[in-house]
C-alpha cells in the first residue's frame, strides 16, 4: 500500500478559528488499508440501547442548520475535516433518522414538494403543516400555538438565537403569527399582511411580535426593522427598539455588552441584536462560476466583516444556555438556534459561505452537546428545515449550472455544483427529506421516517407541556 | 379548514403495478389539520429498543438501491404514495443511519469525493476502500476478499441478484477481482485487464470469475457476454455459457425457468440470464429536457418491454430466499440483492425511469422484510452505493440543467430536476452520504455516522464469519 493522507494542514482561517478551538482529526494516516476506513466497530447494540433513555426532558435544545441537507452536511465535513473525518458537532449524535419537510399548497391543501423556511419552520414550530410564505398561521390563516408561546405558558424559559435577522422565517415562526413572512415591520406589514397591521387590529408586524412574545433569551441580528415606528396602540409613533426597552428588555448589541449580561427573566429579557440585518458570515470565498469547476482548487478564507465584536452562533448559544440555566435550572427550557446563512449562501452559490456557517452550526452544536451530557436531562436535536441546491460533482467538472472547486483538508480538490437556477439568480431549495439527529431523552423519536411536524409533538411531549395553558401576559 | 388530500388514483400502470400488490395509502385524508402529517405519536424509546438485537444473524440479506440517494427515495415515495405516504419497504426498516461513500485516487490513496459504483460496492464487500474502476482489488491491485467468498468459504450459502448486466460493477464485487470493471468478457479482458485475463495467467474476465465464484444462486442479465469463449484454460474456445452448464450450473432464462428449479447447491448452482443486458426498467416516461420541467405534467406508463416472462427484482429475490433457505435453512446464507438501474435511470435523466426502479427495488425490500420477521434471524440492510442527480424543484420550474413536471399520486405536479450534465451526455453521480438502514441482529449498527466500509464488518461479523476460512475449491 502507498502512502496516504496525514492530518495536514489545511486554511490558515481553518486553522485559526476552528482547529484552534479542539475539533481535532480523525482522519485515517492511510485510507488504503483493509478497515482503515472504519467508523465504528463491533456489536453497536449495547452503545444505541445506551443512548436509548425514554421518559421526560427537562429542557430541549433544537439546532437547525437552515437548508442542511445532507449534501451540505457531507460538502463541509470533507472540506473542514476530511472525508474520513467527523464534524465534531454534527456527527456526534447518536441516533438519527430522516424526515420529510414538504409544504401544503395554498389553494387546495395538498402538498407542494419543496418547502420554504417559513412554512417548515411553522411545521415544527406547531405541528400544523402550512403554505409557503407562513409564519406559525394555518391554512386557513388561523394563529398556531408555537413551541416557545406553549413552553412560556407552561412556566419554562425560551430562547431563539439565529445568524439571521430575527424576523427572518426561522426565529420568526416560534414568535410571531403573519399570513406573510415579510412583514418584518410596520410599513412592511401595512403593505403585504394588513390584516395583521396594528392601525387594523392585528398582532402587528413580526418584530412587534417579538416584543410581545417576550422569549426569555433572543438573539441575532435585524435591528434595522426596530428603528421603524409603531402604527398605533400604546407605543404608537416610538421606534420599537424603544417599545422593546420600555417594556423591560435588555438591549444588548455587540459581544461585550452579551458578555455583560448577568440574567435574563419575564421581568427583564434578553433581547441581541448584532447586526442591522443578517449576521455576516464566518468565511468567504469565490462563489460558483460557469467555468469555476475547471478552475484551480481555492481555499477559503476568514470573513473581514465578521467582527470579533460580534458573538459566533456557538457563543451565543453558550450564553442564552448560562442565560436559561439560571434558577437552578428547575424551570426547564426550550431554546432554538439557528445557523441561517448555509442556506443564504447556498442560495448564492457561494460554497465557502455555506460550508463556514455549516462549521460555524457545527461549533453550536458542540456548545449544546457539552451543555446537556453534563446536564443530563436535556434534549438535543440537530435537523435542518429542507435540502438545498449544493452537490458534490466529479473533482474539476463544470456542469450547465455553476461549480467552483475548493481544495479540502485532505488536500484534494472537491467540485461543488449549483444547478438549479441560472447564474446570478437565487438557487433554489430542494425536496429531498433530511437527516434529523439527536441526543438524550426520547431522541428515539427521531430513528425511521418521520415528518418535521412530529417535531412539534416530540418536544411538546418530552418537556411534557400542556399545549392548552393559559398564555401568561405579555407584561412584566 | 378546507378539504384536502383523498387517496386519489395514480397512474393505471401504477395502480395496476403497484397498487395492486396491496402497498395501500398512509395519505391523510386532510393534511392542513394540526397535526394531520404526524408519521408516529408518542414516545418511541421502547419501539427503538425492541428492535435492538445484538448477537447474531443467521442469515443476511443487503438491498441495494444503485444511485438511491436521499432525493431519489423522496422522489419515488412522493410520486407513487404521495408526499405523506410511506414505501411499504424502503421506508419500514426501523433503524436508520447514514454513511460516506467516497473512493479513493487511484495515484496518492486520498479521497475521491465522488464515488463510481465498483469502488463503492468493493468497499463494502470487502472492507477496503479503493479507487473508481476497481471491481474488489485495492489501490495496489491485491485481490480483495469479498462477502459471498468468505461466507461461502464458512458454508454459508450465498445469492446475488440483480436488474442489471451480471457482469456490472454491484454484482461484480461480490464474484470477481479485475483492475477494470469494464472487464465482462475474454475480449474485454484481453484489452483493458491483460493482467487478469486467462491468456496470461490471470483469474479471467468477470464472466469466467462469476462462474468460478459458484455463489449458490446468481440472477440477473448479461447473458450477452456468456456467448464469448474462453481463450485458454480447460475451457478454451468453449462459451462461457457452455463453461457453466458444463461445471453444473443450472442456466435459466425467464420466470417460468426460474419458478422451475427446485434447489440450488455448490453440485447445481442456479444461473438466471434473463436479459442479454441490463434487464428493461418497469417504467418508461418521457425524459427530462431544458423545457421539460415548464410542460404539462405527466404520468409515468408501464413498459412495453418489461415482458411478464422476465421476473421482477421482487420475484427474483423470492425465488433466491426459497433456494438459498432450503436444508432446513440452517446454514445460513448472504443475499446482496441489487436494483441497478435506479442509477441508469438517473443518469439518463428519466425520472419515469429512475422511480420505477425505486418502486421495483422497494417491493423486493419488502419480500426481503417478509421473509426476515418469519424467519427471526436475519438481518435486512437497505442502502445505495451513492447519490445521485436527480433533485426536486419548485413544481413548473426550468433550470439551466434538464427538468420534467411528474403528476404524483397527491394529484399535483411535482419538478425533477437534473443538473450535473448536459443535454445528451450521462448525469453524474454526487458525493453526499446517503441512508442506511437495517432491520434485524445488529440493525444498531447503521445508526449515527459510518463508512460504507462498515456494511462488510458489520455483516461479517453478523454472520460470524472467518475471514481467513480456507477457500472450497470451485469445482463441485
Amino acid at each position: 500500500m502507498r502512502r496516504a493522507l496525514r492530518p495536514l494542514g489545511v486554511t490558515a482561517v481553518a486553522a485559526a478559528l476552528v482547529l484552534g478551538a479542539g475539533a481535532g482529526w480523525a482522519v485515517s494516516s492511510d485510507l488504503t488499508a483493509h478497515g482503515a476506513a472504519q467508523r465504528l466497530d463491533g456489536d453497536r447494540t449495547r452503545a444505541v440501547r445506551d443512548e436509548l433513555r425514554g421518559g421526560h426532558a427537562r429542557n430541549v435544545i433544537l439546532l437547525v442548520g437552515d437548508g442542511m441537507g445532507d449534501s451540505e452536511i457531507t460538502i463541509a465535513r470533507s472540506y473542514q475535516h476530511g472525508a474520513a473525518g467527523r464534524l465534531p458537532g454534527i456527527d456526534a449524535l447518536p441516533l438519527t433518522g430522516q424526515y420529510t419537510t414538504y409544504a401544503l399548497d395554498r389553494q387546495d391543501g395538498r402538498p407542494d414538494y419543496v418547502t420554504d423556511s417559513a412554512a417548515s419552520g411553522s411545521a415544527w414550530a406547531t405541528g400544523t403543516k402550512t403554505y409557503n410564505g407562513a409564519v406559525s398561521v394555518a391554512l386557513d390563516g388561523s394563529s398556531q400555538r408555537t413551541l416557545v408561546e406553549i413552553a412560556r405558558a407552561n412556566g419554562l424559559r425560551t430562547g431563539v438565537v439565529t445568524t439571521s435577522e430575527l424576523q427572518d422565517a426561522t426565529p420568526a415562526v416560534q414568535l410571531a403569527h403573519v399570513t406573510d413572512r415579510g412583514c418584518y415591520a410596520p410599513s412592511s406589514t401595512s403593505a403585504k399582511c394588513p390584516g395583521d397591521a396594528l392601525e387594523n387590529g392585528g398582532r402587528g408586524s413580526i418584530t412587534e411580535q417579538i416584543i410581545g412574545t417576550r422569549a426569555d433569551v433572543t438573539l441575532g441580528g435585524g435591528a434595522a426593522s426596530f428603528d421603524e415606528r409603531a402604527t398605533a396602540g400604546p407605543w404608537a409613533g416610538r421606534t420599537l427598539l424603544q417599545q422593546a426597552k420600555d417594556r423591560g428588555y435588555q438591549v444588548v448589541t455587540d459581544a461585550a455588552g452579551l458578555a455583560g449580561v448577568r440574567s435574563a427573566s419575564q421581568k427583564a429579557p434578553v433581547l441581541g441584536l448584532f447586526a442591522p440585518g443578517n449576521l455576516p458570515t464566518r468565511w468567504v470565498g469565490p462563489p460558483a462560476s460557469p467555468t469555476g469547476g475547471a478552475e484551480a482548487a481555492v481555499r477559503c478564507t476568514a470573513n473581514p466583516a465578521a467582527s470579533p465584536t460580534r458573538p459566533t452562533l456557538a457563543a451565543m448559544t453558550t450564553s442564552a444556555l448560562s442565560l436559561l440555566q439560571q434558577r437552578g435550572g428547575r424551570a426547564g427550557f426550550f431554546l432554538q438556534v439557528e445557523g441561517a446563512s448555509i442556506d443564504k449562501q447556498d442560495h448564492a452559490a457561494d460554497p465557502c459561505g455555506q460550508i463556514g456557517e455549516t462549521v460555524d452550526l457545527d461549533e453550536a452544536v458542540q456548545a449544546a452537546l457539552d451543555f446537556a451530557r453534563k446536564d443530563g436531562h436535556t434534549l438535543v436535536v440537530v435537523t435542518a428545515d429542507h435540502a438545498h441546491s449544493s452537490q458534490i460533482v466529479a473533482a474539476g467538472a463544470t456542469t450547465p449550472g455553476l461549480t467552483r472547486t475548493l481544495l479540502t483538508a485532505d488536500e484534494k480538490p472537491m467540485t461543488i455544483a449549483y444547478g438549479t437556477a441560472p447564474a446570478g439568480r437565487s438557487q433554489g431549495h430542494t425536496g429531498s427529506q433530511v437527516r434529523v439527529a439527536a441526543y438524550g431523552p426520547r431522541a428515539a423519536n427521531v430513528v425511521g421516517l418521520t415528518d418535521q411536524t412530529d417535531l412539534f409533538f416530540t418536544i411538546r411531549d418530552a418537556l411534557r407541556l400542556d399545549p392548552d395553558a393559559p398564555a401568561l401576559t405579555s407584561e412584566r
